[in-house]
């Protein structure tokens, strides 16, 4: 018998429940899942008797320890900067981690002592980071096994909202954690390479310097860049490569608009704004102006970011409520904070709407002398609000790299990502089994 | 006999020592001057046989007691985040201090202990901070003293060229630390109130949200805000002031050209450019512009910020020669630095280049039912690049201040501003002796 720790059950983690769920009888597994809010883990434990909830403070060292040393594994589907406490007691203990989230410095600096003490920790098994490497590596290392030598390597991601329930002018609504989408991109430059040249975008300038991208049945896309591209030269083994570029994938439109917001400062997660108890969403924006008892809101507004009277940027603006009286209904909140309360009043999904996972990659290179290009993408709805995309993409794979660790398939200890074939060849072949799939097509060489 | 350690000799050092000379005699003072550089200690001990030099690594905590240990009074002229240390050490072996810099939260944590101790940390006592303070209260403490309300205060300082040195198009030269002349207002939002409303500007938009200033006998200037006006109200007794703005001063045109840089993201210091050693002033500048191969730098640029091609920012930009391949000449740098490092090939004072100090107060009030407005400034211009009026004027007050302690002129203990008449008054009137004297004029009132 082996028993499972799942640390958060939040929304990212219905599929994972079901995933254990379903393997748990005949595996011998049962598991332990523990939230801040207890009624949140009672009800992701309540469709199995092999399953219990527990109320967890996470900062309690004590607390936290006792329930790990109960467990064979522990799954943190904690915020990351949360994942690195649990890593060491991990390891003081002898129990493997899986979490979704991106390797941090502090958690790459465990690795050695992961090593000696046997145990694995493996991160960046969720849907992006995750399901990306999976895909990716499977081709690059097809590409290269054929001798070919990789020239240009991007891949975006976008967690949106799919087109039947698509109704609102910035083709969006929040699919997951919505603080992370306001902070996208924020505190640092955005570094990338493109033909052998380093550039470097600064966050103020991020949602101007977007990219279109078609996919198959699904129309345009635009991408902006994620953080930190050339660390995934080492990564992905591309230390060479002239282009390499990831990024986030919007619906054209929906970077320019939120360009507003950042040009403004509304994402500002830095410092609290005054008089909240008293906001309104226009004066709130008009915060952000200049003052001047004779012009409208609207006109500063336009006048000042230079949009036109009559442009669909206009429009976005006021589908959500941005120029109205109305309260705020916050006592504090910095200005990323007062923004996401905002936007959750209009983007939050309905119970039937349905959210779309899109993942695309493209791959340059050169073989036998000739530039060859491959793209591959990956669409995948969800079912409802509850049944999501997002959360499937996530729980999925780490729940099978959970399987895999248990049952021993996955044996290296230390800090890993999901990036050698005897990970993402069995995880990529399950993902299949339950349709999520990547369609692959040669297209013509594009270089810059 | 009272002897003082000075702890910094850098170049706002110069008035300083010269004053602390001219007393030192008559009032029986030895100075102790130290450095990282221990040469320029030399130099500014060499004018006077009771001042001597030492070399001091103040980072070395045994080093820096014993050297303090033998003073009455400590005047810090260390950057800004170095002082705290030299603060406590002083409180433990009750020793005055005296800095020119902003009092930092840590500083201001140490009053109850200087109190307690009764050592007075006297800081912000140089030209903004400090001459600011000084002639902005008078005026202050005179139109409540006559029963006036205060409704607007608006002050601002700049440290620049002084017209007959002016032969750049930028209208600008390095007086003091160019690194703070580049991270200008970088790391947060810009704060202040305007007419009862919180203003807010992100540090990306700073420089297009300027004001014009003209002054008599020096024509017109521009400012921009400063990192946080509202905690002068505070400081000023200003607490339910409607409009509080305080700033920078700069020749017009100079903020559109500088927001340049700041937009390009050149102005970031948060991390490590890559391949600097082979970076050119124009490849440096082609880093943060996107990637084509048929367009030039200078379209790109123009077309990515929307600049005309005939506009007097370009020229501004070609006479940095940030078009040419000229070597950058670093082998490491962030953006900031390397921007620095350009800036100082063009800007540097030449040895007979004047700078000039331009500081300037409004002051809006009703007084017996009637609005009036009485605007106050102060113009310095310096002798030589090496007897600037940027070191005059942050020397002599601290040396001014520095012998009210010695002479117990000054004797509350506690981390302290200048804002008292007790402190300012004797300070203006041995400034106004040196020919450093504001002129004040009623204008009239204009709101917003």
């Amino acid at each position: 018998m082996k028993h499972i720790l799942l640390i958060g059950a939040g929304r990212s983690t219905k599929s994972l429940v079901d995933y254990i769920a379903k393997h748990a009888g005949k595996a011998d597994w049962t598991m332990t899942i523990c939230d801040q809010n207890t009624a949140l883990a009672e009800k992701r434990a309540s469709g199995d008797d092999r399953f219990n909830a527990i109320s967890l403070d996470i900062t309690n060292e004590e607390e936290r320890r006792g329930a790990i040393e109960k467990a064979d594994l522990v799954i943190s589907m904690l915020p990351a900067h949360m994942h690195v406490p649990v890593a060491e007691d991990c390891i003081s203990m002898k129990k493997h981690m899986v979490t979704a989230s991106y390797v941090s410095s502090q958690m790459e600096a465990l690795n050695d002592k992961a090593v000696e003490a046997g145990v694995i920790l493996m991160n960046e098994i969720g849907v992006d980071p995750g399901i990306d490497h999976l895909s990716a590596m499977k081709v690059l290392d097809e590409i290269r096994a054929k001798g070919g030598e990789m020239k240009i390597f991007e891949s975006f991601t976008g967690g949106l909202v799919a087109p039947e329930s698509d109704n609102n002018p910035w083709g969006y609504k929040f699919s997951w954690n919505p603080r992370n989408v306001v902070l996208a991109g924020a505190g640092g430059a955005v570094k990338f390479m493109q033909e052998g040249k380093y550039k470097y975008i600064p966050y103020h300038q991020l949602f101007r310097r977007t990219e279109f991208i078609d996919i198959p049945h699904y129309g345009r896309f635009e991408g902006y860049a994620n953080r930190d591209s050339l660390r995934y030269r080492g990564v992905y083994g591309l230390e060479n490569i002239p282009t390499i570029y990831r990024g986030t994938l919007r619906r054209p439109g929906f970077c320019r608009a939120w360009d507003v917001f950042v040009k403004l400062g509304m994402t500002d997660d830095s410092y609290q704004l005054e008089g909240v108890k008293d906001m309104t969403h226009r004066s709130f924006l008009n915060t952000f102006l200049a003052y001047n008892p004779q012009d409208s809101v609207e006109l500063k507004l336009m006048h000042y970011l230079q949009i036109p009277q009559d442009s669909e940027l206009m429009e976005k603006l006021e589908w959500l409520d941005l120029f109205e009286e109305t309260p705020l209904g916050l006592d504090k909140a910095t200005p990323a904070q007062a923004l996401q309360h905002i936007l959750e009043k209009k983007w939050g999904m309905d119970p039937q709407d349905q959210d779309m996972i899109v993942m695309w990659h493209k791959f340059g290179f050169s073989l036998n002398g000739e530039n060859k290009m491959i793209e591959s993408h990956m669409v995948r709805k969800g079912k409802d609000a509850e049944n999501t995309a997002m959360a499937e993409t996530v729980g999925l794979p780490v729940g099978i790299a959970t399987r895999m660790i248990l049952e021993e398939k996955i044996t290296t200890p230390g800090v890993h990502l999901p990036i050698t074939k005897e990970i993402y060849e069995p995880i990529l072949a399950e993902l299949a089994e339950e349709g999520i799939t990547f369609e692959e097509r040669e297209v013509e060489y594009k270089g810059y």
